[in-house]
């Protein structure tokens, strides 16, 4: 099963208020989904994620195909069985990987070729490769193999690899089709054409014909100016049909959340609260905390005052602050905790906000006491949030 | 308050069951006290700590005193607030850690002077120092300033340490009388002696003149034989008063506690457990598990059938031993929660045995199943424990 509802749209903006239903459960949408790379996300367990109110986390096919593999996660029952979270998974094509940690890979018209940045050792993802390693894993929501190209690439080779994404996409469909009696996954397309607004409007409407039920947004913040993912953003949005969910991989802080969601994005997920976290890297309402400073040491005050995280609730940031420069494991643990309550939360408050047709006022708000909203002020202004410009 | 109960002895050993009663709730020995050396025992968190069954942590005075600080600690309220954990803490005097982690360090009679593993800067701990560093650090069980003489000491080393170690518990008592309204902290005194018969049994005899509430037994398990440690002990433990509870330091494995607790020790702390479990080694009724090792590469069974632990309630060895090669921080929590459940699963087994007058038959079954107990039976029969060596 796999059904998304439009539940609410925003007046003003083109955000929406939606929900995912699938056999593992229910995904209130917009969601950030925290990352769960190695089959655990980072640091905590997953009772303290459901505390936390995740519904739905990601995992990498390219991390967990190396190791421990996914034919040794089949075996075992599945991802959910194997790392104890019964709450639905997505994970990602493992292609995007291949070309960011593999330092040798090489790209043919039937796959890509990469070396293991674990062992050396030589693979082989094709298309139809990554749709059997998915079924393996057991993921509720699984990705069709793509190139993203690099930011600084030519229109030829944006051209080209919008193309062979496209034709890899043809075979995966053709691939979980035929694998389809296994289990109910749900098969997303993902949208590409890298800074190209021709490509960007190519990509997404033959990427629509295969009828998927979700789409992802791919190549974007990849090192572009902001302008540009919000350009490029825009137009894929405008094609991608209005009853199916729409995922912007890999983004991003709550400002891209805002920027995203009013364009119409109801997915994200971002490895930066729980790598912040593990750097002493701490998000509040009233701005970013570095639990290392000076200030902090006789500091018997939580995180955040406003913030109702387990950590917040019994924990000083003089405790966090020796234990971060202890070493401790719990330190990790404990800032982890309050990260992505942070970002669970922050995105609790967006989805009332578009309920409770909020949404333009609680934007700029947050904008306001962002340090990106004071560098954006300074831009020309968009016209969706009230004078603030994106 | 700070009361001994003694509930049962066995009819046939030394092993006793008792209680221990402080205004921060009830200890029942036997007891095997988690080491939480920088205000955390190491991964966990301390509700896991409540689950698994622990009724006291140790943490360690010279750690705290360096970093964060022991004015930080009192400042914020005190160790139990720091670290939030409402039940007993006991912290050693530091002294042990003088000797052991610092480089260059200098007895004289009035104390000792070392440097700062952590930055360099030089310090001074006097028998009064370190009283007032505990003070600080509000903790329930507190340690007086000892010297430990290495396992190769001589004779008159160690008869000099004996009896400066003397001269600082007058000292520490002097001043833990003078702070006596600060708080309801109980000292122990330490007996130590090194390897030599008349000084252990000196050093016992001239620390109970100060009628403390309970005594520590020091110097043992420095690398030396088991017999040493065994023998050494037994005089210890025939000195020290009945009605006091005894803490043999920095010891150590199920064998270890059962050979000690059959001569009356009713305290234990080690690191082992925790630090064992952060290199994948897992301890279980069926002995050493690695995880690390190939056969658990697809082994969908628990660390433990007959564990009831969190970890081995919801992960397979399999999943482990990803977590282990993947270098996760999961690894370590889930490791530490299965071996100090583990480490206080066996006590309150041994305490059962006790109260069911089935030590001998409790000791004899762990010893059949240990790798220990397999050598110890080439040596001169124990006459306490039916036909086993100990």
């Amino acid at each position: 099963m796999f059904k998304f509802q439009l539940i609410k749209k925003d007046a003003k903006t083109g955000a929406r208020r939606g929900r995912i239903l699938t056999s593992r459960g229910t995904i209130e949408t917009p969601v950030f989904m925290p990352v769960g790379t190695q089959a655990t996300v980072k640091s905590i367990l997953p009772e303290e994620l459901v505390d936390i109110g995740a519904e739905i986390i990601l995992a990498n096919t390219f991390h967990l195909y190396l190791r421990p593999g996914d034919d040794v996660i089949r075996n075992l029952g599945g991802l959910h069985k194997f790392m104890h979270w019964d709450r639905p998974i997505l994970t990602d094509s493992g292609g995007f990987q291949v070309f960011s940690l593999s330092d040798l890979n090489r790209i043919m018209e039937d796959g890509v070729e990469f070396k293991s940045p674990v062992d050396g050792s030589p693979h082989f993802f094709t298309p139809e490769k990554v749709i059997q390693i998915q079924r393996n894993l057991g993921s509720d929501i699984i990705m069709p193999l793509d190139e993203c190209p690099p930011p600084e690439a030519s229109r030829s080779y944006a051209e080209n690899s919008a193309e062979l994404t496209l034709r890899w996409l043809e075979r995966c469909v053709k691939e979980f089709k035929e694998s389809a009696e296994q289990s109910e996954q749900a098969l997303f397309g993902i949208a590409q054409g890298g800074f190209f607004p021709d490509l960007r409007d190519m990509s997404a409407k033959r990427t629509i014909e295969y009828n998927l039920p979700g789409y992802s947004i791919g190549g974007l913040s990849v090192g572009e100016d902001k302008r540009k993912t919000r350009d490029m953003l825009e137009i894929s949005c405008s094609i991608l049909p209005e009853d199916r969910p729409r995922y912007l991989m890999g983004v991003g802080t709550p400002e891209d959340f805002i920027m995203a969601v009013e364009r119409g994005v109801d997915m994200f997920d971002c490895v930066l609260p729980t790598r912040n976290a593990r750097n002493g890297t701490l998000l509040t309402n009233e701005g970013t905390i570095r639990i290392r400073n000076a200030e902090y040491r006789n500091d018997p005050n939580p995180v955040s005052e406003t913030c109702g995280c387990y950590t917040c609730r019994n924990y000083s940031r003089a405790y966090l602050r020796h234990l971060y420069y202890a070493k401790e494991i719990l330190s990790s643990h404990l800032n982890t905790i309050h990260n992505l309550y942070f970002m669970c939360d922050f995105m609790r408050g967006l989805r009332r906000a578009i309920e409770e047709d909020r949404f333009r006022e609680f934007a700029i708000s947050q904008y306001e006491n962002s340090v990106t909203g004071r560098i954006l002020t300074s831009l020309p202004k968009h016209p969706e949030i009230g004078g603030q410009s994106l």
